[in-house]
């Protein structure tokens, strides 16, 4: 059997996270019991949603477990198998965690799926056309049920989750506005994924200030936001709602080391009869096979396309996640093993 | 025709309201046209709105116009008719403003209710059987949608509408919990309304001292809040909250001044995946029959025993109204006109 490497939860964060909370070991892989499938990860994601379950704090999901592999979507191939569905070849993906291989046991629900690389390259199955593109679908069209020509703005407009949110709102006819951090970033957002306008928020000082720019960019005020940041943008376009607006709330990594990050002006709700909704993709598996549908056609067809910034072996993962949590990467953040 | 006395708003408040923003003066009563009716008005309704369209802020309802008679619910009776519907002697609901009389148009959709006083005092038809109790009915059943056994609590447990939702949230198998402000409140909020538990938030420092006395009272936390008041209650209550909690926002008095009342933790709306939903009862009349009848059956069997505060004469109606901007009333604040 191969050579395994792992990284683990050596210790918790104390506020900001560190490349010191995590460890490097080296393990041979068991071998097979009968079920079960041995992947070779080509592709590791890293996620926000990753920070809060360091954390020992009650969320949604139950902490990552100190000591143990740090959790995590995986793109690969099968290089040994016994379970009938599977065969050495296969891509596949599943939550294999920051290592270069697993070992899965194929018969659990929703533990590997085999994937198509013919249209779509296998790593926007961990972005575009997998978790972050269904959390996109699912904030927009059962959260925020936006109609055509309503405008919709999305934070951290040019991510993984938030460029899949502006190409599924265009595709609907709305008006899509992203927030996003620095020029390039925007100038992404606006001349490949087709938004109608891109606000750097790192151009305003505070909340008034960015919401009077985005009063420039939304004529027609705001009808939906999608949260993924919370902080300054949140309230500055809740300054922008029109009534009956919807914000679906998909992330706050401003408030994910422990910041506060209050709302401003919780009477907006209220005034303008907004719902703010929170959700959780991984709690609505009904919906991942219309959402993965759309999400790949969009890709096939080239409308919908997803920037990566891939990291370069198991060793950069923990650099390239505390990266992408102050907004270093520019699209889907991966780490490729192999 | 008979001596009208009326209180316009003479200028808006800057910050907080206070009586020198009112004026009084006396006129006419102007002879009936066709379709009109003369209304004597018995008591006049005091509501936390009217704080918010004194302001000449966006919201929800256009403000409050200067130099006009205060708009306000009333409750009173006919003393003049020319529409075939309306006879002297019918009591009658409608919006008559801060004056004796009002001369309303009875072809105008909704202008004016006919109501019976069998069961019902006429006074409780601009309380617990009016505005305050649908507004309570909408909030509880169609944002917060509660299910028996769940654990609702409720801000300004003792008012108009606190009382309502207490009462009707028992009706459907849920513990109800009052937040109110003083021991006298508590005490009628638990004895004579019934709800569960009643926390006196005077009694805590801060909205962590607060939220510990919740816990007590809420052993299997929060599913459901119904927001009257916003601040350092909503925080409170936030940190108590369950999955899936919904909260219903109907009031934020302790913004209408002006002042900030940021919300401290909007992460819990993700973490636990909660809807935060705005609404306003004037824009949802069809429900209001089916609500005022089970309102009209819960005060007629004495399930329901709201609680008023009347002032006395006209004079007394803006110092009643200041008063009751700081919680010195003790459930539906009224001023008695005849």
């Amino acid at each position: 059997m191969p050579q395994n490497q792992q990284i683990l939860l050596d210790n918790r964060p104390q506020g900001e996270a560190s490349a010191s909370n995590f460890k490097t070991i080296t393990s041979e892989t068991p071998a097979l019991q009968d079920g079960q499938v041995l992947v070779r990860h080509h592709f590791l994601s890293l996620d926000p949603y990753m920070r809060g379950r360091m954390n020992d704090a009650k969320s949604y999901a139950a902490p990552q477990p100190l000591g143990k592999v740090m959790q995590g979507g995986t793109a690969g191939e099968v290089v040994e198998s016994r379970h009938p569905k599977f065969q050495p070849g296969d891509k596949v993906v599943g939550m294999g965690g920051w290592q270069l291989y697993s070992v899965v046991d194929a018969n659990a629900p929703g533990s590997l799926r085999k994937v198509d690389t013919t249209h779509v390259p296998l790593s926007h199955y961990l972005g575009a056309v997998g978790m972050p593109g269904v959390t996109a679908w699912y904030g927009l069209t059962q959260v925020i049920e936006p109609k055509a020509g309503q405008t919709l703005v999305v934070s951290a407009a040019s991510g993984a989750v938030g460029s899949a949110v502006g190409v599924l709102a265009k595709a609907r006819g709305c008006r899509a506005v992203g927030v996003a951090g620095g020029p390039d970033k925007c100038r992404y957002v606006t001349e490949e994924l087709g938004f109608d306008a891109c606000i750097d928020y790192k151009a305003h000082a505070d909340a008034v200030a960015l919401s009077k720019a985005l009063a420039d960019v939304c004529p027609d005020g705001v009808d939906g936001y999608f949260e993924n940041v919370g902080g300054m943008v949140t309230d500055a376009v809740m300054l922008r709602t029109n009534p009956f607006a919807r914000i679906a709330v998909c992330g706050m990594i401003a408030g994910y080391d422990g910041k506060p990050i209050p709302m401003a002006y919780p009477q907006l709700i209220l005034t303008n009869r907004m719902k703010v909704q929170g959700f959780i993709v991984s709690e609505h598996m009904e919906v991942w096979p219309e959402a993965l549908k759309e999400l790949g056609q969009l890709v096939g067809s080239g409308r919908l396309r997803p920037r990566e910034s891939v990291a370069q072996g198991l060793d950069a993962a923990p650099e390239a996640f505390l990266g992408m949590l102050k907004g270093r990467n520019f699209g889907k953040q991966l780490v490729k093993l192999a």
